[in-house]
């Protein structure tokens, strides 16, 4: 697919797979709502409470290493209709500041959900180092 | 969920998401079609012609870091069904043998396109460690 295409796909997608590295060396992935902003993946960090493992893997995760991969695909039984793109990068872990703030009206843009309660924890941006996207 | 549903949705779902560790630390993701026998989840490398760089990487990965993560999940703009189901576990590349056809025999029975067209390339058996299951 060319780039634009690539790019309306990933664009139009409501959810991405997020894959990260824990500090011992173990694959992490989760799914997650996402936006893209320029080179910019940003996703939410929906719930920071104690309880809530998944959230706070993701982020320990980046703060020992900060490589993440996004991926966005399309799946259907006929297989000729498969596609995927990937976004390669490092990600920032944003608590608070104006970049913060835009990408979370970016999020609110997309998901009504984000609009109705605005999420009040970190947002991870993914600065895209590569894009790859098959066939 | 329960591990009966856990099950269930994993055994239903046609196609995964499987994170690996490149040589050098980055996470690698790749949408993948998959069968679970006991505790290992099977998938085939369609192809490894040369050009096939993302099989060849996952193999590549593997081998390098044999530990991986397959992800299941459901999307919907309701975000109430929102659910996930991961594996983590450490993952062989079977080449060759018995273990390596009756993991094609049940992905064969799951997907059309491979008893039409048996897989060449090796099979990926993830030996399951840990199942996660959200929410």
């Amino acid at each position: 697919m060319d780039d634009g295409q690539a790019f309306a796909r990933v664009a139009a997608a409501r959810v991405g797979r997020l894959a990260t590295v824990t500090r011992d060396g173990m694959p992490h992935v989760v799914p997650c709502c996402f936006v893209v902003v320029g080179d910019v993946v940003a996703s939410a960090v929906d719930d920071v409470k104690p309880k809530s493992t998944a959230a706070l893997r993701r982020l320990d995760n980046l703060r020992a290493n900060p490589r993440a991969a996004l991926l966005v695909d399309h799946y259907d039984d006929d297989w000729t209709t498969l596609w995927w793109v990937r976004a390669d990068g490092v990600a920032r872990v944003l608590g608070d500041g104006s970049e913060r703030e835009q990408l979370l009206d970016a999020l609110a843009s997309k998901y009504t959900q984000y609009a109705e309660r605005r999420p009040p924890g970190p947002v991870i941006a993914l600065d895209v180092a590569r894009w790859t996207a098959w066939p």
